[in-house]
């Protein structure tokens, strides 16, 4: 079975890595746009050999659109075009209401499933990938009706070969939940890391200082704005309102500081320690 | 020589672990009370021995505070005057401002060394200490001139027994740096653990979606409140400044995600990203 991956990055070339552990037999064809890219992926063996994305896409069994959120708006149509008439596409997009619905009307929008890997890091390239990436981790199919059955199953399958854990959701479901348990915690992120930089000119300071747990809180300000920006854009409706609950909590907190009032924080705090149990089980 | 560590928790109990790795012979006296710690402390071999805190102090060439910063509050110049004149005193506390104040007229003063370890973990009693904690990690050193030689000097050479980096401050330039890299990390990430739980009702949703950054950034939500919520009090005058900055932060962030200013965004995470070269050489 021939499949394609276009993007040959963190998260493609893991999708390609942890099924090329196992004992089935892919060949795996890489698209990438970016010539260096697609070389860097061929030597580490993410791929098989690299194509042009036609080319790739025709001769592919499976084709995984594995690019930026707004890279995958402006592919979606046009590789689904293309796209044999036994074969399947699949996106590993951040966001899942804004694509589904560039999809809607194409002709072979059933041989779509709309998919998301919940797994990442800071870093991004083909020199990130790792095989160990997604095992073990939740990949969510979007609208799964709207998909034909046989296209469904084969992924399913694929994901099952990689021990991934499915769960399903419609689209809207989707980005709601992801604006507050991600994309929230990447912008809460972003901005600590720039309040803590225009304030801290000494980057001794920071450097020293940060083993008091602002480089955990911070790690998420290290992730590619390529990738970031345009979830932040597709999903902004949903973003918008975790910014606002998350600002009114910021503030609901200041002035138990400013008060003294630290009864409150403290119930605050012992409140949202809730997390750990319900967290309990996932490292780092 | 004598050493007596008062709170045997996290950081009290992993001062003496590591110095217990060394080739030097020190003897521990641990002080707690809470029975079930100094019990448990005794019982994983953090102290030698288990004293009431006056004998504990009297016994001690070196007395260490490891205790909330509200008790330390407490407890400072009742210990200091119970120090033996060739004795010295030292606390853990993250605020030192007023910790230095109000020991500012103790006529044993200068037997008091006001410090700071930069390290922690979201964990806190005895069994969460560890040998490796310390180690390799900054030390501040608050108003050193207010103290005698003798009292610096010990506990300097103790500290680089232990591998530690030295740093000298003033108490209130140590209040504020720490405001914006530690106490605003710890508000950032229990501000977004209760924003999150208050959203999503249903915890497995949280789990299976925490993969995607979500974990790392909430860690410190997993920190102790009988430990926070008086540091948050004594420094509330810097946190309070701080916190202004993050949220006017965050709403830059939300105006330009509002707007859809994709490149405004893009700008502001990519000057951001500049705390992966800052921080590099830091795990986690």
């Amino acid at each position: 079975m021939n499949i394609c991956i276009v993007g040959l990055g963190l998260l493609g070339g893991s999708f390609a890595l942890g099924l090329k552990q196992l004992p089935y037999h892919y060949h795996f064809i890489g698209v990438d746009n970016n010539p260096e890219h697609a070389a860097k992926a061929l030597e580490l063996g993410l791929v098989d050999e690299i194509s042009d994305l036609e080319a790739g896409v025709k001769k592919a069994d499976l084709t995984v659109l594995a690019v930026p959120v707004n890279a995958l708006i402006a592919m979606l149509n046009p590789v689904l075009d293309m796209l044999p008439e036994k074969a399947t596409l699949i996106d590993f997009g951040s966001t899942k209401e804004l694509i589904c619905g560039v999809v809607q009307n194409n002709p072979k929008r059933a041989q779509f499933v709309a998919v998301h890997p919940i797994a990442g890091t800071e870093n991004s390239g083909p020199e990130a990938a790792f095989a160990g990436l997604l095992p073990r981790k939740i990949m969510i199919i979007c609208d799964k009706e709207k998909s034909r059955p046989e296209s469904v199953k084969l992924v399913e399958d694929i994901f099952r070969q990689l021990d991934m854990r499915l769960s399903y959701m419609p689209a809207d479901s989707h980005d709601l939940h992801l604006a507050y348990v991600s994309h929230l915690s990447h912008i809460s992120s972003f901005a600590l890391g720039a309040t803590v930089l225009e304030k801290e000119k000494d980057e001794e300071n920071i450097f020293n200082m940060a083993g008091s747990g602002f480089s955990s809180t911070v790690r998420l300000a290290k992730s590619s704005p390529e990738m970031w920006a345009p979830i932040f854009t597709q999903n902004s409706r949903n973003i918008s309102a975790a910014l606002d609950s998350y600002i009114r909590k910021l503030q609901e907190f200041k002035n138990m500081i400013d008060n003294q009032d630290e009864a409150a924080s403290f119930e605050l705090m012992k409140k949202t320690n809730d997390i750990r149990r319900i967290l309990s089980g996932i490292d780092q």
